[in-house]
């Protein structure tokens, strides 16, 4: 059976509906871009680079965001200045554990060329561990796969799966990696989108849920053989959330925070050896990196965004669904088969678990 | 139909058994006392308040905690200290929004009295808003239902539903209150118990979920009818959290936050307007009042924390769910009807819900 | 010699100017009131409580401030909203530690009351201890204290030293109190305020500096006693910093950090013991209780803000002094008798130390 | 005049006696390697790389630590986890802005080798700017420096100034780099020692004194240029503590927190484009990096801790004031030149604020 998203699969999460792509380049302005390495010699390779531009000159024109650590045992750089003052002054990029270096120097010498010359910034370079497939220690990951994904981040339909810094990811013992999805919301200000990414590498099989049904339950390792030996450190997820409702840092940190309720329902309860860090991001106001004396900002009120934290939260629920139902079995170093999940099983499971009769009966 | 617990009614929630209560109870030592105040004149009053004691001398023996904030549209106080440096020093109290002044003055002056007459301490008191059905603006909570709570505090059973602080409130849009529930664990350090207790206040119908299943969607106000106008602010929920495991106070924090599993997996989102602070100790440690020189604490090593993590997840979710099926309909100011949510329909929806053929088909 | 702010003793602080009455109140809208309890029977009462509205009107009309734990052996209620949210909802009272019950109920019904009987808030009320001169057990706050200073708050000059919520404090072992100063300062987009009250009962005598001349050390208990036995706990101090200046949430948060550094230049280090706890608002944007759709913010870039972090800082240093030189020797319980710093010896050591020769030389 | 330690000057700072070295190596186990790149050619380097290792086998025997930002405009990567857990699982790089990647990569190999080949690991790599007199553009730092570092970490006496991650630094508008002091301390436990080391990049003149004398205020630019045109984002300093007294993680992020104060007195303000980032760690405990069942710990009470955070100030204090005294003048690129503070001007400031009489006259 080909590999699917969610949607086409019949499921639906939540009480929102998607933007025209349901990914997080629904967000007007939002930029991505896959940089994937496979390779069985020299080193046997199962990784990327997935790069998230908030804008085309986020240099030149930062944005509000805000930060959440669910658990810390992860890196994202550049996350002291965002918690400081709220700006995203840089892209982000996703990779693999022991390439954040490489990503981070080269996200400043990018930074260095966008400007003519004078590098500086706090690069955002978040980092999930891919070391159960992909010889992470040959550090296979090149500065060009770095600058590829920058530089070919664009706008409309994204790859998922096994792509980019997801290419060698394992998630609830299945076969994991990128996804993504998006809401639109209506409220008194307008319609507003969000969005989410996310490098989905966390997760035991048992608590697994789509849209509250118990698959990894019903989907058991006699089934369909989980990872073994088992992965180490338990494994991470890096959540980025975008949306061009007009946010205050505050409220982008508040946006974050709710990655976790969607991450919570698929059967994610933040594991002693997962990085779950979680980034929001809104594009609505604009920051110049050469300010005048003042700036006007919108912001929505508080009592207004319950329907962007419950739909940022569905959001999340099916990117990460969708990072499942489209990664496919990858076969990696020593011969590891990381199973995807089976999508016909999938089906009966859900089928299985659907209402017996009409409700208000 | 009686009200009763989750798991009389044939449900259970997730993959660990719970203590011989299934509440908070279960950690040893541990001790909780509600005082209900319930009077229709001279003013209705549908409040309350809930302590609870980590141990029957916390004032003199020390215990670590650790406090998360879900979302801070609520107060607890005495949380600086506990975050600054991992200690509770007193009792916890739970009751309505506006009495938190009184509540936390009578804590002081318990506190003096249990020393002998030097009032001092940092009282913990949280709090969420029962203003729809009580007449909260007439104070009714008075100085002796505060010192009943906490000298009839008791290890045993529990009464849950609408009692003590939950007397008068609202979740899910059904009538809620306190509910508690427990899990024990077994790791290579031994057989320890996390016991979770809630004051539940929070939430809005069409997210309630009963072990994945849609419960609030299928049953909608024109069933069984929502309050309204709809109390203001959004309601609340705390949660706090207990355990015999040894921890230390960066371990509690860690256990806090994963309340907020539990809450999302029953549909909570942290509405804008939600109090949802989390407050977890552990009593395997003892600080002295008076200590010497220095210390000898024992920790469970973080990478055995997850059975922790998960039993505790899963507690603060069974707790969660009996509050709503031990509460019952309740009658209050301007004649408001807030609904206990129907048993025997919870029981027709689940069963729906129920696969239809054995797994593995 | 009769007491006096630190400027009449011929003392500058810092490089900035303070505003017409070197006073929090020359922030435009700022008001204070202090209600002051001073008795010998039936308890010995040297207590009281200050009152800080950010505007007359701070409960239909929010404003954005930020919050910093220095040391968290204190309480600040209602600072989980202003971490939340960034939003100042109330207004500010400053009492004694057991009395914190009182005043927050206080300001509850006071809300109730402007607002018609619908009472709802998250009151911030902090404290420090009085109890070594005030017999703080027999909570000699009344209810018609804590209204009066809501109800007297005004702009124009304020008293300091031995009032409101500073009456009964100890202050680096000399009689503490409220101290307040103000610095102006002009950046691109125009000229703005900072104020700070502090109600200072912190720090130990041989840290004490003025203007960096180590006052503590020259004046030591030999010839001017410190209180014995020593107050418990190590003291405390609040901290209320107030601008013009229009900033946004996170913003009011970095100020608020910054008044660790006026702190710390006094001599302070955050003995264990001591709630150091710090407010920061600005009365520069309006936030209705009651919003439009979308809000228009303005903020000063973050690269324009170190006039104000210095500003800040200064205004803090002095302040803390100005409570020390207006404060006056105060006879309490037990005959127990707190020194003011005697301003002759305080003149003197300050020219011992002052240059001896002209610079460049 | 030669260059000195500032004791050698005769300035004592504080009440606190330093350990044998006056160095963050009197705590024992602790060891410093410096790695210095200063070169014309092919580019203008004024760089280097600075380790830390709390014991020699930190990989295998991790130590408690904590965290505190007093400004984030900047960078130390891995604090995450830090901030999760207390424990630090690895050594510290202090380096140049740019190179943070750079450092990041070679200690994850470096640790895979101390591994036997199983990379992983969330370095700690922390940043200050020297592109002022660096070209940091051309990336001079490189691998076997970072090795080198690593590999030449020793106990003993430091070198200080223009070394190791502090080669181009500026402070104060002097020349800054590498400082380090330690204090020793006695309380009811036994004798303990607190160090710091700084790399220190922050500040502007006219704020700086030393043990209270406004020293920038005497030696202005007229006498003694300052860097023109300013360093851009006003530079940074990191400040590493290092205690052998048993300390709880939640302890030493307090800790952290007090090397605001040592930097406050020097007169750190925080500025905007600083960063400002402080990491503390105890030796005292050992958490292996493959515990058994249950650790047992030991820790100071909190209420013994005055004397620590006393000493832990004088100690950053007197590091950041050797950090000036030590360093030298530099020429960099573009001819450039930073002067460092003339010990002589300086002796003069100081002998003229000293007291002009006895004490107590």
């Amino acid at each position: 059976m080909a590999r699917a998203r969610l949607r086409e699969l019949g499921i639906s999460i939540g009480r929102f509906s998607p933007g025209p792509l349901n990914a997080v380049t629904d967000v007007p302005g939002v930029l991505v871009g896959h940089s994937t390495v496979i390779h069985d010699a020299p080193s046997v390779a199962r990784t990327g680079v997935t790069a998230i531009l908030p804008r085309a000159d986020i240099h030149a024109d930062y944005a509000f965001a805000g930060f959440h650590s669910f658990n810390g045992f992860g890196e994202m750089t550049g996350v002291h200045w965002i918690t400081e003052s709220g700006l995203l002054t840089s892209p982000i990029l996703l990779t693999n554990t022991n390439q954040v270096g490489l990503a981070s120097q080269v996200l400043v010498e990018y930074g260095a060329r966008m400007h003519g010359g004078a590098a500086f910034g706090l690069p955002i370079v978040g980092e999930t561990y891919d070391g159960w497939l992909s010889e992470i220690d040959s550090f296979p990951l090149q500065k060009e796969h770095v600058l590829s994904a920058l530089e070919s981040a664009a706008a409309g339909p994204l790859a998922e799966g096994n792509v980019g810094g997801g290419t060698g990811m394992i998630c609830y013992d299945f076969k994991g990696g990128i996804g993504t999805a998006s809401r639109r919301f209506t409220i008194e200000a307008g319609t507003f989108v969000v969005g989410a990414l996310v490098q989905a590498n966390h997760g035991e099989r048992p608590t697994l849920r789509f849209d509250g049904v118990p698959v990894g339950r019903e989907i058991g390792p006699d089934s369909v053989p989980a990872p073994w030996p088992s992965p180490p450190f338990g494994g991470s997820i890096l959540i980025i959330m975008a949306t061009d409702a007009p946010l205050l840092p505050v409220q982008c940190r508040r946006l974050a925070q709710r990655a976790g309720v969607g991450l919570a329902r698929t059967g994610g309860v933040g594991n002693n050896g997962s990085g779950d860090l979680f980034l929001a991001f809104s594009t609505a106001n604009h920051y110049p990196a050469k300010p005048g004396p003042r700036l006007d900002i919108a912001m929505l009120p508080h009592t207004h965004l319950d329907a962007l934290f419950e739909a940022g939260a569905e959001a999340v629920e099916e990117a990460i669904l969708n990072a499942l139902t489209a990664a496919e079995t990858m076969v990696g170093r020593k011969g590891r088969r990381a199973e995807a999940i089976p999508l016909d099983r999938l089906a009966q499971v859900l089928a299985r678990y659907r209402p017996s009769a009409p409700p208000g009966v």
